[in-house]
């Protein structure tokens, strides 16, 4: 039976550690040693931002995202194009896409994908509101960007349903080989999918 | 150029989850998210542990370890064998012995090891406070628990000279073949010493 080293505060905060995504306990354990070594510049300033972050994040009531403001810096935004939503299955989804800078348009985060045999079902998801966005004058196109997975294409399809009578254009991204992907390194669907949509050299 | 798709709130924690070992900016990202979602679960405590930390964290004023009081919670206890002092580069060493609950005796904590080239003296280590703790009366044994690398070693001979005139034994940890290594994946100095150093069976 291990001892423990540190005082039951220090513990706590590595079991907390332990809890984010990507550290496991031995890594909690060298992040809490390391907060406490760099006590001005990370243990402070961290425990301040967790407080802010605790004290001023906010669901934005339109598409979902998260900001310290609602509606969102992004859909707040005179810039964007108001006449695209973007439909996405989390938060993470958004930022990725942000990021990469494509889409000029506004989100719509449905906080997860739809799941008979976990329970989840139309009324679990921000779906009802897409819709009710969807059928504002401006919108005239739904981009489905939701994960290649069997639940995340399930939803689009159940989504596309539910979009008929909004009159707006439903798409969906495209699937084919990643850039930078070698065929050796890729899966069956991939490749068939890829192979399946293919497109003329120079087109 | 990536845009920022959440507010400057949120990515300042992730820029400081960042610099915690074993997150990089992918994985800080995910684990900002995972705390905003989690909010009541994760990083409400979170954010209360990290204050706590920042508000009672001490460094033990005897042998160098992180504790809520000083002297620090090994130093205190009386069931520890006040004959042996363990002497350790970091506290994250201290903790790696006492999850293994391999040493009774007390700790001492360097601070790091002599790198010359660095400026690492021996006036920036724990180190007269050692020589003062050997000259005790009741220690009897210091063991130099330093890393198996050129700066440890290095450290432990210097460590060694210092405390020719203690009156105390100087001790190291033994070298060879870490339990459950197959030597195929060894390097070869770690070889040479389990064969340097080998034993007779049964003995």
């Amino acid at each position: 039976m291990a001892r423990a080293a540190a005082g039951p505060e220090i513990e706590r905060l590595i079991q907390l550690l332990a809890r984010l995504p990507g550290l496991g306990p031995r890594s909690a354990r060298r992040a809490a040693l390391h907060l406490v070594k760099k006590k001005e510049q990370l243990l402070d300033p961290l425990a301040a931002a967790l407080a802010e972050t605790r004290d001023t994040i906010l669901t934005c009531e339109v598409c979902g995202n998260i900001d310290t403001q609602s509606p969102c810096t992004l859909c707040r935004d005179a810039t964007r194009d108001p006449s695209l939503i973007c439909v996405v299955e989390e938060v993470g989804d958004l930022w990725a896409l942000e990021r990469a800078a494509v889409v000029n348009g506004r989100y719509h985060v449905l906080g997860g994908t739809l799941s008979p045999l976990d329970g989840v079902g139309p009324d679990d998801l921000n779906i009802p509101k897409l819709i009710e966005r969807a059928r504002g004058e401006e919108v005239t196109e739904v981009l489905l960007a939701l994960n290649a997975t069997v639940e995340g294409q399930s939803t689009a399809h159940y989504l596309t349903d539910q979009l008929a009578d909004c009159n707006v254009s439903v798409s969906r991204l495209a699937q084919g080989v990643p850039i930078g992907g070698e065929l050796d390194y890729l899966d069956e669907g991939t490749l068939a999918a890829a192979v399946k949509a293919r497109k003329a050299m120079g087109g």
